[in-house]
């Protein structure tokens, strides 16, 4: 029985990178060694390194404006180097408050300065993006934070809050990371931890605009100056070699698949088609705000924790794994990223519908 | 023809882990999915990280005392934690200078507290460990840093300094973890990045005595702080799955041989065989004082530069790759470490003792 794993990451990769990686595994190019048994400042993983950055480039459609680096830590290290290199004690940064991983944020900034929260949909469980034209942003504010996509809400920002020339907008990406076509020249910074859309967990990337990061802070630690991984093309220390070279294979994947553009109709056709059979069910139902609904992280609810359990049990055992809501909210969650393909989309699909009839 | 690499980091990994982990890289315990495609929280990733810890404290003896953390940064991001976390401004800690890695340390403390500097090699190009009895300790330091092996300079502790109750001795054993027997009971931390006995680059191994971590300043970003890692058992946020699982294959690997007591016999034959033949010989010379020689790193010159970079060429052609020494002081290095067999520090010998006949 083929497996579909939809776990909210670590999630799966691409088919053929796996294979690919497997293949080369004990032997890169003809080393007899392994990629991850290779000097980081040899000529095959320096050349890794440069084709990750340019693919991403070219994906992105980045300009020289921008630096892309690889960094440690996950996105839960850039919530704190963030403002350790921003925010001085007595500046204000603007953040947007629509779930935990934003509220994660919002705590590591308040210990460097003030944080204005310009909008919150807490008091509705998060239950959408807060809606951006009552946001309240302050004026001359260092940045504006946002979290593109909510992984444990399952929503998501479908247009980004207006760019002000004088407020340079962050956004975590860590969930929707190239799954979708963004003008990367609205922001001042994107980031994200890899182990959603880019890769295995163990690396973040971090795409600053050069002018903004020379605003930073210069009397902090050396690795925790975003300075020492654009001065140093992220090789100031040794880099995380092998999440690095999966990376650069999965953006090799995605220029074949014919770019972002294209991965993002496919994104569309994937959750459409779940999102459709949910509103026309009244056995499943989404607490999410229509306008609101994240293509990478679809949750629903049946009618009782039990059916859930039993919906989560059945489902495994018959190909599809991972599908248990985050432990903090209960419910169902299927995890979508790009490596799902559209047929275990629709594995899922013909399983919801037989599920309904035999216990709707 | 066989390669052998000689690498000083990212190395070569033990045959046997590289070939299972390609075995099982695209189906993990029959789940159709990798592990690095697996949730950290599922229970495939959560027995490995308990295999793993249990695995280092049954090879180094470890008791309850101590606390086993991954971390994120590489060493480098260790050099910043440790003032962070225990160097206040009015405080002094004690570092040794053992070496280009030492004096990183240094400069990273010295953002934080005083430094005073016990001992330095540096007068005399880095070419020993500095003599204990000449240290100048600081009554009542914080804690005193060294530096157990030096990867650029080839020297390494072949005893440690004495213990002083007061005053917590943390080591920097980046590259020479786990290759011989030490009582972690004389230190109250010690650490490394994998990235040469351990595993891929991307993790740091953090052992710390949990009555020194007490002492931390509490008042860090999450992610800085050492109580988050002993607290979340490495578990805050996602940590990097495979670089962990790999280092569990390393630990089996290294418990199948019989633990570091047998471990540290065969690196004592790999790095005997060839200082003997750099003593015996006229035409290879080492920089080390013979009682700091590193039994990982062994560094050598020969007659000219040209011979050395020949020297270079021809060994990798004849299958030994890595031997260039480091940028900064040039010459040979040979990187020998748990994972480089007999077989391949012979053939090096072997080779050597020709390269000798045909250019001596």
């Amino acid at each position: 029985m083929k497996i579909y794993n939809f776990s909210a990451g670590p999630a799966m990769l691409p088919e053929e990178v796996m294979l690919k990686a497997q293949d080369e595994f004990c032997n890169y190019g003809g080393t007899q060694s392994g990629i991850m048994e290779l000097s980081h400042r040899g000529p095959q993983f320096m050349e890794v390194l440069a084709t990750a950055k340019q693919n991403i480039r070219d994906l992105m459609n980045i300009s020289d404006d921008y630096a892309i680096c690889f960094i440690q830590g996950g996105a839960s290290m850039q919530f704190c180097m963030i403002p350790m290199n921003f925010l001085p004690a007595d500046g204000v940064a603007d953040y947007a408050d629509s779930g935990t991983w934003s509220a994660k944020a919002i705590k590591e900034a308040q210990r460097f300065g003030k944080v204005n929260i310009v909008g919150s949909s807490k008091e509705t469980n998060y239950d959408r993006i807060p809606v951006v034209r009552h946001w309240k942003p302050t004026e001359n504010a260092i940045y504006l934070h946002i979290t593109s996509n909510n992984t444990i809400a399952g929503t998501q920002y479908h247009t980004f809050p207006p760019v002000h020339k004088d407020v340079p907008m962050i956004a975590d990406m860590s969930s929707d990371f190239m799954s979708r076509v963004i003008n990367i020249n609205d922001f001042g910074m994107v980031y994200g931890g890899a182990q959603k859309n880019l890769g295995p967990s163990g690396v973040a990337l971090v795409i600053i605009r050069k002018d903004f990061a020379e605003r930073a802070n210069k009397d902090l630690p050396t690795m925790l100056r975003y300075s020492t991984y654009i001065e140093k093309d992220s090789m100031f220390n040794t880099p995380p070699t092998f999440a690095i070279y999966i990376l650069k294979l999965i953006t090799d994947w995605m220029k074949d698949q014919g770019g972002l553009g294209v991965i993002e109709e496919i994104n569309n056709t994937k959750s459409e088609g779940l999102y459709e059979l949910i509103d026309r069910s009244d056995f499943y139902s989404s607490p999410v705000y229509p306008g609101s609904r994240s293509k990478m992280n679809v949750v629903f609810r049946l009618p009782t924790e039990e059916l859930e359990a039993k919906f989560v049990k059945e489902a495994a055992q018959n190909g599809m794994t991972g599908l248990k809501g985050h432990r903090s909210v209960g419910g169902i969650r299927a995890s979508i990223y790009n490596a799902m393909p559209l047929a275990g989309v629709e594995t899922l699909v013909d399983f919801m519908i037989q599920f309904e009839k035999e216990n709707g």
